[in-house]
């Protein structure tokens, strides 16, 4: 027999523009993405459904690979995919067995949302999945502009248009000295008891003609960190500072003084990386055990 | 000596953002991109700058390869490019001497113009260049978002949401009948006393993921063209009229009643080829005297 009060856990995939958003998460009388995505939840799901988020965002961030989790009712969840078959809670139910078809949850989601933001998967998440704790790393990528004459007006919303030449090559060097297990106090804004130590697993510059991509992985990202890094680099890339400059940054302790910090319009967060099944609730029991200090944000946006 | 007449004529390449602009032809009170760019260069050369344009595009559809060109007097253009050299009219100069530097045209434009139209290149023409007659052929690109949950929300402004799959080996199927030197009356907006033959070069339709690619060339478009074909194509792909169904609209002598009209959202002029610089005079002649009837609009937008 099925509870009345038996729940599923589901997993969103999600993309948006962040142009118009005050950032990720909800705040009384601005426009959100978590607003928003509430919004349409409550209504399909006829009831409040709480958002656990991979990476909050900032306000102008976008994103093409977020990842959130939310969890339902059953009942509510059989009569909107009847196709939906078997244990539901036990999770033999696939991504397709929820969005496939004209009346798919993603088809449905898609008419109640504006079109800046989307959910482009739903499905019964692996058991003991947390979109925020069971995630392994988040992959940002910043883009910039360097021609004189600006970015192409279609990409405007996205790359920075910085119009002026990098030294990409400085840049790469620079960002080989941040890579590793560090305390990026210097590159974070501080919250109350919340650990700035964070693992800094990839940093790549590479151009494309007038386009300079920054690609940047860690465990978790600090608040405002991806964009004081990128910020630090480009003054880097126009010879303000030296090589070292960054990496001497790294060495204080606490948030530098006039750290340059990247326009959010520039950045993305490309996606979110997750264990096989099996390790989901051993891989979120890790990172509480670890990270979940008083007043410590894990999974922060950047 | 130099004439106080003297003018010198400038290529220029542009890319705009068509979302906000009632199309590329100047209109009294609305937005558009040519009113934007001759506002801009009216400063730059002080006065009145006519501009003469590849192809003419309608309200909504972009450009990352439209050409114009205008003529400027020499002698203003000498002072706004102190490093330009020799016989300016003679076309010695090169898009380098008029771009470089700080003080570039280019700068100078994208501080001049508002970020949802660019100039990207400017320099001086080849002798006998006229970007509408000298043109050999336009190249178009119609981006359609099959996902059911809708289109990426950066791509939002330039990918036509149809949110359903595609037949797209009968769509390519159907666009093969359509190549050639035909009529395209049936696909084009009529215009007094305007040819509607046309060659159509290519037309190629191709998937990647969740998204479908059409591309189209042509020596020239009459207006509606480029929709009207991609609508056509749409409706086979949907599988709402059989594969031979545009052919059989080609066959008719004036437009098609209920033809299918694509949205301009999805449309972007990617390109403008020209022949080598000794044959753009040639060129040009040969256009105007093939189709320069009276009423006859060549170069025209889609």
């Amino acid at each position: 027999m099925t509870s009345q009060n038996e729940q599923v856990r589901l997993r969103l995939d999600i993309s948006y523009d962040g142009t118009d958003f005050s950032g990720w998460a909800a705040q009384p009388n601005r426009r959100t993405v978590a607003g928003c995505l509430s919004t349409a939840l409550s209504v399909l799901f006829r009831g409040e459904v709480p958002l656990v988020v991979a990476g909050r965002t900032d306000a102008g961030v976008h994103a093409v690979g977020q990842v959130a989790h939310i969890d339902v009712p059953t009942a509510v969840l059989r009569t909107l995919a009847p196709r939906l078959r078997g244990d539901v809670a036990g999770c033999n139910a696939s991504a397709d067995d929820l969005s496939g078809g004209r009346t798919g949850l993603l088809r449905r989601l898609a008419g109640l949302l504006p079109p800046d933001v989307r959910v482009s998967q739903v499905g019964v998440a692996p058991e003991g999945f947390d979109a925020r704790f069971s995630a392994l790393r988040r992959h940002y990528r910043y883009l910039v502009g360097t021609a004189q004459w600006g970015v192409e007006p279609l990409r405007r919303r996205d790359v920075f248009a910085r119009r002026r030449p990098l030294d990409v090559d400085a840049m790469s060097r620079a960002a080989t000295a941040l890579i590793g297990l560090h305390d990026f106090a210097a590159f974070c804004k501080p919250r109350e008891g919340a650990t700035t130590i964070r693992e800094l697993q990839g940093l790549q510059i590479r151009q494309d003609v007038d386009l300079i991509l920054i690609d940047v992985r860690a465990d978790a990202f600090c608040h405002s960190m991806v964009r004081s890094l990128v910020g630090s680099l480009i003054a880097v890339g126009e010879g303000h500072v030296p090589v070292h400059h960054p990496a001497q940054l790294l060495a204080r302790a606490t948030r530098a003084s006039g750290i340059h910090i990247a326009p959010a319009l520039g950045l993305t967060l490309v996606a979110v990386d997750y264990p096989a099944d099996a390790e989901m609730a051993d891989r979120a029991r890790a990172t509480r055990a670890t990270r979940a200090m008083p007043g410590r944000e894990p999974g922060q946006g950047p």
